[in-house]
This record gives structure tokens, sequence and C-alpha cells, in this order.
């Protein structure tokens, strides 16, 4: 029976549901609340806000030694899982979604990208605080230990305040051993970008095809950017927000000569 | 020979190069300038800000009666195509990257969802003066005449005045006959959301799969809004930004109990 005074938690995120990154996330979960998980079941990294249209989505309960966590593994996005928890699974709404710990950076530029943060937007929309949790290491033997105890308090906070209306956050965490993680700064997206360099190659057959590949760059000297912080050895936290209005741009575009 | 002088136009969309709708968008860039279109071989709506990692993209230059424009097919998303256009296939930057015209609306929320606007911001976050087009309309039989002359304006306007810094347009054109349309309003986007309603059935082999369906539901009562314009005949332009740092939140969140 479920305990209704306990916060009840829903976990995914964009690396698949076998990934050690949720694992992590799970582990912390279970120290705040009663936990769901709902999340992919295969890697789906780069997948931005995307969701599934005209086609089927497959959702199973898979089993597990773990008797304390209900897991569910869906064919579809991230976005689609927590659209999916929400709809036909969960019983009641969340009192907090956390999406991740993501394998590899969603700082800056890379929140446009990743389905780890889009899930924890799509949560945002619903009304659910929601909070994405990204390690700035892209292997899978990352060592999520470090991250564990700002998860944790970022959690707890999240639960305690509630978050900020119309508000998620996006939490980086820096590649280093704890004692070498200097604390949190909350901070604003950096304005860095993405120079593309496509790896043009030609299949078995003769026709051309590409990888995408590309370099980081970071133009923002400002110190308090996420890059930054995350430079200098701090966990970053961005608030982000979903109404995408760009209100000081109304101005400019109002003076337009427009039918 | 390219003229230098006429402005160079990427054009992209995300249901498809073969769509009606990116036709009709054509047909105005051709008025406006060169006209380079790199655009998915496939529908791709929903796709939100999804890039192709791990796999390989096909871009293909297609044969065409018009030998004004040069037209590729990518089997990549709309920001893959983007980002393709800008590294492999055009010699210069572009003035104006035009996406769309959508079949079916883009206004509010579903700016999260749209690769239509992800292909804008994607343009946008490199610079170029961007906009996505929509007509409230999802079938392929949409009459696309009466939103030409509102396109051409609009792009005309973005190529004369730049657009401000860090912002895309979207906008979105009622379902009306042209001498219906009241004009243009320069929006917020309205606070609407989709309430989801998964359609549960079962598969020839006994497996559960899910159709995701859903209401939209907008709640906001603002006449500043897109969904106000479009309910009201006019068609709607809202600045959208890609800093979606939540600058109001800045504050209440510094004053977490955070290490």
């Amino acid at each position: 029976m479920e305990n209704k005074k306990r916060p009840l938690i829903l976990v995914t995120n964009d690396d698949g549901v076998s990934a050690p990154g949720i694992r992590a996330l799970i582990d912390v979960a279970k120290k705040l609340g009663d936990v769901f998980v709902v999340a992919p079941d295969s890697p789906q990294s780069g997948m931005g806000h995307a969701i599934t249209v005209n086609n089927t989505i497959y959702c199973d309960k898979i089993d597990l030694s773990d008797p304390e966590v209900q897991i569910y593994s869906s064919s579809g996005t991230p976005v689609d899982c927590v659209k999916l928890a929400m709809s036909k699974i969960l019983d009641r709404k969340p009192d907090l979604c956390v999406s991740g710990i993501n394998h590899g950076s969603n700082s800056s530029i890379n929140v446009l990208y990743s389905g780890t943060m889009s899930a924890a937007v799509e949560a945002g929309t619903l009304g659910i605080p929601a909070i994405g949790f990204s390690l700035l290491d892209g292997s899978l033997e990352a060592d999520f230990e470090p991250s564990k105890k700002y998860v944790e308090q970022i959690c707890r906070q999240a639960l305690v305040n509630g978050m900020p209306e119309n508000t998620v956050l996006n939490v980086n965490i820096p590649k280093l051993p704890e004692e070498e993680i200097k604390g949190t700064k909350v901070c604003r997206q950096a304005d860095a970008k993405w120079i593309e360099s496509f790896d043009k190659r030609t299949n078995p057959n003769g026709r051309e095809y590409y990888w995408l590949t590309g370099n980081f760059v970071n133009l923002d000297t400002g110190e308090d950017t996420d890059e930054w912080a995350l430079e200098n050895g701090y966990v970053s936290i961005v608030p982000v927000q979903f109404d995408l209005t760009a209100y000081n741009a109304l101005e400019a575009i109002n003076k337009w000569d427009l039918p």
C-alpha cells in the first residue's frame, strides 16, 4: 500500500532505463519518497522535446529485484514517458519529477537538444516541480557517487520550497572528486554554441552520408554563467522557463511595417 | 552563377520536402532572393529540437523542374537540416531562414514540440534571422494562398530590419479566407497546455500499446496572446528566445539552503 505521507517522485531520463545514471538518481529518490520510474527502453540523447505522433508507444512494467521501486520501460521519447506517467501510470500528481542523471553535459545551449531537460520541462508544463541532472562525464563508467549529495539536497529543497512558477531547474555537476566540488552556484545559461562539422563518408553502396560532429564554443565571458561555474568547480543550477516569449523584443517587432 | 546582391534564403520544414506547405513557402521566398531548400525526406512533426547523434544522415540534391531553386532532401531532423545547410551546403551565411509553412498550429505551448520552430530556433542560435510559419490547418489539402501575403511581408520586414538579438519569430496564420484575416498582432505565448489522454490498445501478439492523443486547453484569458489573436482572426507573431534562463526565478532559488 502506498504511504500517502511520503512524497511521490517520478524519475525519468534520456539515456535509457538501464543507464547507470538513472540508477544513481533512483538511489537518491528512494531516500526522499515513493519512486516511480518511467524511462525510455533505449538511449534517446539529443531527442530534445520530441514526442511520438502517428506511431505506437509501448510501456511495460519491468521486473525488478527492488520491491521499493516501480519501473516502467517505454519505447517512447523522454517527453512521452512523462506524459504516459501522468496520464496512465501514476494515480496522483507527483510531488517532484527528476530526470537524469545524464551521462554528459546539458549546460548552456545544450538545454535545447537535451531529452533529459525536455522531460523536466514537460513535467514543469504539467505543474510538477521538476529538475534535470547531468554529470559532465559521458562515459558509461562515470562515477555518480560525488553527485549524490548535491542531487539529494537540491531535491529536498525543491520538496520543501516548491518551485517558482513556470520554472524547472537545469543542474549540471562537474566531473570532479567530491572533495574538489566547491558547492553550488545559481546561474544564467551561458551564451555558448556548437560549431558543426559534419564528417562526410560513402556507404558500401556508394551513397554519401554524414555524421554530426562539432566543437563547443563559449564566447560568453560572464562569471554568472553555468559554464563559468562548471569550469570553476561548482555545481551549476539554472532556472529554466518554458514561456519562450522574448518580451524585450516585442517593441522592436511592433515597429515593423506589417499588415 | 549566384547573384551576390540578392538575399540568400534557406527554407526548411518538418512536414517533409514534398509537403504542400513548403512549396508555398518556396514560392514566396523566390520573390525575395536566391533559395536553397534543405528539408527532411519524410514527415517529422513533433520532433522538437531533436538531432541525430550516433547515427548516419543522408542528404541528397533532388531533381527539380525549377532551375531557380536548389533542393536537398535529408534523412535528418529539421534541426539537422539547418546544421547541414550551414556546414556543408551553403557557401555563405544566409540572410534569412524560413521554416514551414507548417500544416497545423504551432502557437502557445506547441512551440516546444514543433520541429518547424526548432529549425528556426537552430538558425537563430547560428546568428541567422529566422521565422517559423504555420497555418492552422493540418490537412494535406490546406489552402496556403491566403497566407502568402503575410509570409511575404513579414519576410521582407525581417530582411529590411534584421531581427532583435537572440530572437526568432513564431508566426501562426488562422484558417480563414484572405478577406477575413484582419491583419497581424505581435503577441506573447499563451499559457495553454495539452491534457494528454493515451488510447490503450492491444497488438495482434497480445502486447499492450498506446497512441498519444490529447485536448488542447487554453486557460489564459489575456488579449495579448497568440491564441487570442488567432481566435479573433489575426496572424499571430510571437518573438521567441533561446536563452531559457528564468531570470525572475534566480532570486528565489538563491534563497534555497544549498551546499
